[in-house]
């Protein structure tokens, strides 16, 4: 775990809560992507090192539609950044977490991510990610 | 907004997350903090330049207690760091946003600390915390 690469915030309306983050964190998001695979489109803030993704749903049955039906807005997941992801995953499936995914797949932001099951966490979301690199 | 400072995680024993969070981040607490005011105790771990804090409850009757009775272990706030607190309390005041604290308080590792209530920022407690410098 190399360090937090961002926080992801599950959110209603992305257009009124770019607004509101543009205003709370004092800049305005510098990109806004859609990963249909998960059904969510999301928007980037930079925050020092950091950045902030906010998740909004593209349709009723994407995962962020089913989080905010339950738990309402608000936090959704940490991502933390690793050099190599599949080794990441090994070490900790032998630490007794549990992997959601058997293998990583095309995230946002051009990061090949995993998740591990908040249950083995705390009741956090956590995110693996791993920038892919050019050939 | 300077920076995230650090991510406040509730949980129910510090004992036991203090070995999940070294195990899942591949480093040890470097310290444990009791909070009396607030009746939480807190423990910190780096993640570059960034920390996570685990906070657990003192007693039955603290906020931590209440939000894990409420939502159970997980996520309990995102602390920014500010150089002006007072400064950045007023410029969010005229943005719109609830400040919870008619003045910043003492909070955990030498900050002073106020928070913005989650119903006017997409359902995340923010903290703001400011250094408290030696005169």
């Amino acid at each position: 775990m190399k360090k937090i690469d961002h926080i992801g915030i599950a959110v209603k309306d992305l257009t009124v809560s770019n607004v509101l983050f543009e205003k709370l964190l004092g800049v305005s998001p510098y990109k806004q992507e859609e990963v249909e695979s998960e059904g969510v489109i999301t928007s980037f803030f930079k925050s020092d090192t950091n950045k902030i993704e906010l998740l909004a749903s593209a349709h009723e049955n994407s995962v962020i539609a089913k989080f905010i039906e339950k738990k309402g807005e608000g936090i959704h997941h940490i991502a933390f950044e690793v050099d190599d992801i599949q080794h990441e995953m090994e070490r900790l499936k032998k630490e007794g977490f549990d992997v959601l995914n058997e293998n990583p797949k095309k995230g946002a932001d051009n990061k090949l991510v995993v998740f591990l099951h908040p249950k083995s966490t705390n009741g956090v979301l956590i995110e693996l990610c791993q920038t892919i690199k050019e050939l």
